[in-house]
C-alpha cells in the first residue's frame, strides 16, 4: 500500500483505496441509522431496570446468581434470540456472613468495614489487636518476614480519581496481596483503605489472590471515612482494633456463562463476541458493575436484528459472564470450551467499566485493519467519540481469548465516577443516567453492526508488551 | 421615635439617633478585628476533629455519650473557661441492636434499613408481611382505622432539596406519626423512605413520637436506592418484606448539657447563651450534627476571652446541650433549672443545621432593637452573610427558653447538602469543609462578642404565630 492510500485510509474517509478490504457504504449508512435510533431507545436501560429490580446482588454461587443466570436466559429468549445457551462454569464458593470492626481501646467506635472475597474468616472470637500502620504495601513487603507479632496491619494509601482509572492499579495492590503479605510479615490480620474514591461509610469489597496451600489472614477494607478515622487515631497513640469476620470458601460454586447468539446469514460460524459480566459484589444490586454492560450488550444483539435492513453477515453472540469479579471463572471456562473455533472469533469487547459516557474507541487489531477502524470511527465520532490507540484492552473476559490472539476492541467510558460505586452497596440504578446509558448503547450498536459485516480480518493482532 | 429615624436604624448605618442604646463603636470595631482573626483560625475545626475523633458516635445515654460529656467538661476546662458545671437530664433510654430488612417474594433481595428512635422491636422472628404503598403519611390517614390486616406500611415521598430546609418538614412527619397511623389502621410494621436528600445506601434514622400508652409499630426507614427499588417492585404487584429490629426503650438514660461560662465584667449575672447539642445519632460520628456546632460555640467564647482587649460585660455562657435528638431532653432540663432567671438570659441562639455557609443573620427581638441588629449584621455582613427577617427560629435546644419570652437570633446556614448526611453513617469529619467553619466561626465569635457587650435589651420579643 503506498504511503498517499495509507494517509487516507487513517483519515477514515469514506472514498478508500479499492485493494482495502473496507466495510461497505451501505453498512455504514446502516450503522449510522442504528445509531441514530438507539440514542432514542430506552431498550438497555429497561434490561438493566429489570435485572435489578427483579434480581439485584449476584455474587457468584449465591442463589441470586441463579436468578441471574435464569433472567438472563429467559430475556435473550423472549429477545428473540436466535440461540441461547447455558455454559457451567465452576469455582471455589466464598461466602460471607456478618462483618464487624470496632476501635476498642483508647477511643471506643464502630468502623464501617466490609471483608474482600476469599479472605478467611476470624472465628467468632474475632481478632482483636494492636494496629500497625503501613502508607502503602510495599512499605509492608519491606518489613522482615515474620517480624510482626500478631498486629492488625492497616494500609491508608488512597486511589486517584482519574478519568480512565489508572489510579486503581496502584492502589488495588493491598487488596489483591495485603493479606498474604500480613501472614508472612506475622499480622494477625489485614485492613485497607477501600479502594474507592468516595467519601461514603460504604467500604468497598473486591477479590483478595491466594494460591492454594499459601497462607493469608482475614483481610477487610475500611470505608475511606474510616480510614481517614483510623489515622487520626494511630497519629495520637497506639490503636487497638477487634475485627470479626464469619466468612470463607465453602466447597464449589456453580454458575453459566448465559450465551445469546443472533445468527448470522452468511458468515453463520464466525463471531463478533461483545458482552458484560452477570455476576456482580452483593453489597449492591451491580447496576453499575455490570448491569450495565449485561443491559447494554443484550439490547445491542436485539436491537439489530429488529431495525437492520438484514441479518448480519456474521452471528453477533453476546455473552453474559459468570464470576468474572472473582477471577474470571466464566471467561476461562468459554475459552477452554471454545478454543478450538478461536480463529472465528473475529473480534471481541466487553463493557465492564461502569454508567459513564463513552469517549473513546481503541482497537488491537493488524495495523494493516487500521483503516477499517477508521471507518468504525467514523460513525462513532459523533457520539463524541475520539479515536483512540491500537493497544485497547477489551476488557476482563476477553482476555483469556484475547492471550490467545483474538483481536478486541474497547469502548473507553469515562470512569470519573465509576469508584465511587464500584464494589459498595451504592452500586445501585440510581446511579445510572438513562442520557449516557444510550450513549453507549448507540456506540455499542453500530460498532457491532459494522464488525459483523466487515468483509474481512482483524487478524493477526499485534502482541502488546 | 420617627419614621425617618426608624428609616437610618434599620439600614445600620454608624450614626444612629442618640435616644436609641447601641452597641458602641469602640466594641464594633473590637467585633471586627475578632471576626478577621477568627477567619484565619482553626480552632473550631480543630474541637470538632478531637471530639470526632477522640469520642465518635453519641447517642443520647450510651457509653459514646458519657464520653462526649467528659470530653466537653475536659475541654471547657482545658479552654480556660471560667465556670464549667454539668447538669444532669434523664429520658427514656432508647437502644438500637441488630436491625436487617429483606424483600423475600417474589423478588428475595436485602434492603439498607435503620430502625427509628424510639421504635419497638419485632421480636427475634421479625414481622414479615404484605408491603402496602402510601404517598404520604395523609394517604394513609385517610384511611379507616383497623383496615389493615397486618400489612407493613411503606411510605414513599421523598424530601426536596432546599438551601433553608423547608423540605425537611413535610417530609419529616411520616417518620414522626407513621408508627402510631400505622398502629391504629391495623399494620404491623412501617417503613418510610428515608428523611433525606442523597442516593446512599445510608438510611437516615431520626425520632418517631408516641405518648405514653399511644399504641405504636415497629418503624425504620430504607435509603433513597431502596425505597426506589421497593416502589420499582410494587409496580409489578404484590411484595412481601421480612422486617428484624432488635431495638426498643430500656429504663431511663442520664445525660448532662455541659455548660461553660466565660465570666462577663460588669453584668456577669447576665447571659448570651449559645451552643450546639453534643449528643448525635449513633449511626456517624456526629460531625454535621451537631460537633460543628458544639465546636463553634465552644470555640467562640475561649476565643473572646483570648484575644479581645478586654473581658465582655456580660457572661458568654456556651451549652453542648444533651439528648437533642430524642425531643430537646436537656433544653427543657436547662429550662426548668433556670426559668427564675430567664430575665438575665439576654438572648439566645444555636448553631444546629449542619456544616454550611453562614448566609442570612435573622432576630427575633423587640422591633425597638432591630437597629442593634442592623449594628450586628454590619459586621457580619463582610463574611456574606445578609440581613433576615424578625422572626428567627433560634435553634431547637433554644426553643423552651424562647417559648418564656427570650429573645433569639439565628446564623442560618446553606443547608443545601445538609440532609444528605443528617442522621446517618455518612455524618463524619469528612463533610466538614474547614473554610467553611472558619466563616461560621468568625460570625459566631462577632455575633457574641457584639451581644454581650450591647448595653441595651431584646426583650420583650414579639409573639409569632
Amino acid at each position: 500500500m503506498h504511503r498517499i492510500c495509507l494517509l487516507l485510509a487513517l483519515c477514515g474517509g469514506a472514498h478508500l483505496a479499492h485493494a482495502q478490504t473496507l466495510i461497505s457504504q451501505d453498512d455504514l449508512d446502516i450503522a449510522a441509522q442504528l445509531r441514530d435510533r438507539a440514542l432514542n431507545s430506552d431498550m438497555a436501560y429497561q434490561l438493566l431496570e429489570s435485572l435489578t429490580v427483579e434480581v439485584g446482588p449476584r455474587m457468584a454461587g449465591t442463589p441470586g446468581d441463579a436468578a441471574g443466570v435464569a433472567w438472563a436466559k429467559k430475556t435473550f429468549e423472549a429477545l428473540d434470540y436466535d440461540q441461547v445457551a447455558l455454559e457451567p462454569v465452576t469455582f471455589p464458593l466464598w461466602r460471607r456472613g456478618a462483618e464487624s470492626a470496632e476501635v476498642t481501646a483508647p477511643y471506643p467506635q464502630p468502623l464501617a468495614v466490609t471483608a474482600l472475597g476469599f479472605s478467611p474468616g476470624t472465628g467468632p472470637q474475632g481478632v482483636e489487636a494492636k494496629v500497625v500502620h503501613f502508607g502503602t504495601l510495599h512499605e509492608l513487603a519491606q518489613i522482615e518476614d515474620g517480624s510482626l507479632n500478631g498486629e492488625i496491619v492497616f494500609i491508608s494509601n488512597q486511589m486517584e480519581r482519574t478519568k480512565t482509572g489508572e489510579g486503581y492499579g496502584p492502589a488495588v495492590v493491598a487488596r489483591r496481596d495485603g493479606s498474604t503479605v500480613t501472614a508472612a510479615k506475622g499480622g494477625s490480620a489485614v485492613m485497607i483503605r477501600s479502594v474507592g474514591t468516595d467519601n461514603n461509610r460504604t467500604p468497598h469489597t473486591g477479590t483478595m489472590r491466594v494460591e492454594p496451600g499459601q497462607a493469608a489472614v482475614p483481610a477487610a477494607a475500611l470505608s475511606n471515612p474510616d480510614a481517614d478515622l483510623l489515622v487520626a487515631m494511630l497519629e495520637r497513640g497506639d490503636v487497638t482494633v477487634k475485627l470479626s469476620l464469619d466468612v470463607g470458601i465453602d466447597g464449589e460454586g456453580l454458575s453459566h456463562n448465559v450465551i445469546g447468539d443472533i445468527k448470522g446469514s452468511d458468515k453463520a460460524d464466525e463471531f463478533v463476541i461483545i458482552g458484560g459480566h452477570l455476576d456482580s459484589w452483593d453489597l449492591g444490586t451491580g447496576a453499575v458493575d455490570d448491569g450495565f454492560g449485561v443491559a447494554i450488550t443484550m439490547a445491542a444483539g436485539r436491537f439489530i436484528a429488529e431495525h437492520a435492513p438484514r441479518p448480519p453477515s456474521r452471528t453477533i453472540r453476546v455473552v453474559a459472564w459468570a464470576n468474572e469479579e472473582q477471577g474470571l471463572w466464566g471467561a476461562k471456562a468459554y475459552y477452554e470450551a471454545h478454543k478450538d473455533q478461536l480463529e472465528k472469533h473475529l473480534v471481541g469487547a466487553e463493557s465492564d467499566f461502569g454508567a459513564g459516557r463513552v469517549w473513546a474507541f481503541a482497537s488491537r487489531v493488524n495495523k494493516a485493519a487500521l483503516p477499517v477502524i477508521g471507518q468504525i470511527h467514523s460513525v462513532l465520532e459523533p457520539l463524541g467519540i475520539e479515536l483512540g490507540n491500537n493497544a485497547a484492552f477489551g476488557g476482563a473476559d476477553v482476555l483469556p481469548l484475547r492471550a490467545a490472539g483474538m483481536p478486541v476492541v474497547s469502548l473507553y467510558q469515562d470512569g470519573s465516577d465509576y469508584f465511587d460505586y464500584h464494589h459498595t452497596a451504592n452500586d445501585t440504578l440510581d446511579k445510572v443516567d438513562p442520557e449516557v446509558m444510550r450513549q453507549n448503547f448507540a456506540a455499542w450498536v453500530a460498532f457491532t453492526w459494522l464488525a459483523a459485516n466487515y468483509p474481512g480480518t482483524f487478524s493477526p493482532a499485534p502482541v502488546i508488551e
